[in-house]
């Protein structure tokens, strides 16, 4: 395998040179990966930042715009470049009060539930209906529009926890697509098991949408021990319904009763914050990393994303102090990604036109990062072997899978502009994610600097890459 | 050491003798050892049916009514004799709204809060004020009255796990007397951080006491979480107030609203429910093993104390299944524990006069008996020898500790009665104690059958000791 000479390899040379005479004077100046690894940890003072002084940033709303303002002044203090906010408007949809009851035929019993966004609301009085109980999104799918009529469908499906978090595609079409189906079915409302995997009585919220057309019905997700409950009973009134003896109840349907008033504001402000590394050509094409700024508004988006901001954000001041790089790094912290990526698909409407060179989010916690994935034109084989050989020595090994890029950048890598994954262990993301619980605590620091290392290094590389490799 | 023949040990004699011959025909009957290790497991039906179809178990509410209903029913299905409720009245407080926001001087941010039993309301209106920051209870309790007057008390004492539970004690004074001594220092409210040891978004509530004459103050619980976010917010405006430009904000105190609207809805009738297992022995004093059915109200009350019910009522079982013991068992099911141990009273009150053999409780969780501890007459040296033999194959040791009974047989304890506590695993218990965690997926099987046989073994021995040793 032939290895280019990196100026963080050189300077490592020149270290060994130095050493081995033992008559040197000037140390060499520190490499960003030395800096990454000994110096300031940027990366853990904006996630405890942002998440202390302005906590849950929920798109759209005055708490977003202050996590903005906090941005531009927190990003032009550590001294980067073309600090500015870029504005674009969005719909903007937020939680009410949210109460469940199951209301029978036992005991009545609340329930922890949290609104999906673009839920409808069920008005301040609530309704109660019988539920219409489906194991999976496809068994709802499949069943009758009469099944469901008049119903609060619930869906049972229980995310299986995985280190590179894949069953969120499968399991998440309950939240991503149930609440449409269901409405189009004629359900009055659909409550869903949380996509998540740890058994706490914090619902996980998320995003959903409905067909133009369809009117929005309310939607919301109940915890795990909650759904445990709600399918125990369940099974109780199936056997009472064979044996109505059996219990000593009499033989009637499980019942919820829904309280959940969320509001749509209608077209509001949002924005990206947006900085620079300058590049010393400034022919070259920017490399952009990115991560989100909004968060659900369960939790204070410590794991979702600040720490992603965090990271980033870091590798790009470690790469600046160790020497102005080659090409701009361009950093993006992208504005109302939760809800629909409109900060992203701004992003790409200013800029899409514009030549980047490759394109990388971090946006998926804090653990470490365990495997690096590339989708990179052919002419870039030697890079993505330079990066993968550095990265070995931090735990990280080369996957097979072509790179996906995040939500952010998603607009320009279906555009044709490279990407690189630098991909998180994500055993226990899923516990969290769009929880009350995703808070600082849950952020390991040792793993969060693991990331800046492997981001630094891999940032450090990329930003000095030349234009035969890259566009 | 000297070993009585019990009747499980003469089995067990018996059976080797049978299968060394070889020739019987007829197998001995199981003792009630094994068949708490291999037959049907009532403790896991107990715990999973009354969280199941009644949950929560409110002292002095229809849910604990429902609860009493339910049990009586179970019991007598049972088998046992003399299944009764006996009534008694008793005040009851019930929780409200609760919403409490960390106000300024940073973006407000919503926490969650537990109201604590005999919490003073806010009015609908909620109040705001500045906060009080105390690293302790002690720090409270030597402040002077001027630091605390017409604010909100903040206390941030963080329990540490023990095996045994022993911080409980220690920490919860912020708890059990931190409101009365901030309400008589003219405090406007109190919130404290959670008497727990985990970092989930789930408020530890429990029972608080004002003195007579102090008019009761709103006072909560915030979590772990939460608590960590106002610590470190209390730490930038005190940053702030040493080098106002430091951090860009005006040097304003911490503030925080407060809404919490429980009530206390005067005398209502609560009851404790038995049951028996009758001795052969009329004459013998009975052997009391006691739980309490009532639960706090955010959870559905497994390991607090649904288990502590399953695990004496399957013991007590599997001694009455083996064969009719000597001594009369009796299963106190007691109510009301949680707001003020009122059922424990109105036992004592109405049989502190009987005479009682022996008293245990389990009020501690649903993991493994690790100790066993006695507090015994002299004469009862070999029983408590037996016991610990007994119970070694099960990984359970001696401890050296004087039993200190529960709280439910607290009374009959001072009074005198001997007692044993088969102590529990309490790792984890703080974790979920008193929060809406505490459901029935925090119960591990294996670890709740280790229960019931470890309280089978003893009871079995127990239920057979003599008037020599036992009173």
């Amino acid at each position: 395998m032939k290895i280019a000479p990196t100026p963080a390899r050189l300077a490592g040379i020149a270290a060994l040179l130095l050493a081995s005479t033992a008559s040197a004077t000037i140390p060499p100046p520190p490499s960003a990966v030395d800096l990454a690894q000994r110096g300031e940890d940027p990366a853990w003072a904006i996630t405890e930042g942002l998440t202390t002084e302005i906590g849950p940033r929920m798109a759209g709303t005055e708490a977003e715009a202050a996590a903005r303002r906090w941005a531009v002044t927190r990003l032009q203090a550590m001294g980067f470049a073309n600090v500015r906010e870029e504005q674009y408007d969005m719909p903007v949809w937020v939680r009410g009060a949210e109460e469940a009851w199951l209301t029978g035929p036992f005991q009545p019993q609340k329930l922890a539930i949290a609104a999906l966004g673009n839920s409808g609301s069920t008005g301040a009085k609530g309704l109660t209906g019988q539920i219409a109980f489906f194991d999976s999104f496809d068994a709802l799918a499949a069943a009758p529009d009469q099944s469901v009529k008049g119903k609060i469908v619930f869906i049972d499906n229980h995310m299986e926890r995985a280190q590179d978090g894949s069953g969120y595609g499968y399991y998440g079409r309950g939240r991503f697509a149930g609440p449409n189906v269901a409405a189009k079915k004629g359900a009055i409302a659909i409550v869903i098991r949380s996509i998540g995997t740890d058994a706490h009585r914090n619902p996980h919220t998320g995003v959903t949408n409905f067909e133009a057309g369809v009117a929005p019905i309310p939607a919301g997700a109940i915890s795990n021990p909650d759904a445990d409950q709600l399918v125990r009973q369940w099974k109780r009134t199936l056997q009472i319904r064979t044996n109505e003896s059996a219990m000593g109840y009499d033989p009637e349907p499980l019942t919820m009763k829904l309280v959940l008033t969320p509001q749509s504001l209608g077209t509001k402000h949002s924005g990206n914050v947006i900085a620079e590394v300058p590049g010393s050509d400034l022919a070259a094409s920017p490399v952009i990393v990115a991560c989100h700024l909004d968060s659900w508004d369960l939790g204070t988006g410590a794991i979702d994303d600040a720490a992603g901001c965090g990271i980033v954000t870091a590798a790009a001041k470690h790469v600046m102090s160790a020497g102005q790089p080659r090409r701009t790094i361009r950093i993006l912290w992208a504005g109302a990604e939760e809800v629909g990526v409109f900060g992203g698909k701004a992003y790409f409407d200013a800029h899409g036109k514009e030549k980047h060179a490759v394109a990388l989010e971090s946006d998926f916690g804090a653990d470490r990062v365990w495997r690096v994935d590339f989708k990179l034109p052919d002419s870039a084989k030697p890079l993505a072997d330079r990066i993968a050989t550095a990265l070995a020595p931090f735990g990280i090994t080369r996957g097979k899978n072509p790179a996906g890029g995040g939500a952010d950048v998603g607009a320009l890598i279906a555009a044709g502009v490279p990407a690189i994954d630098l991909q998180q262990d994500g055993t226990r993301y899923f516990d969290i994610h769009h929880t009350p619980d995703d808070t600082l605590d849950k952020i390991d620091p040792a793993q969060l600097r693991q990331n800046v290392v492997a981001w630094t290094a891999t940032l450090a590389i990329l930003a000095n890459s030349s234009d035969s490799e890259l566009p």
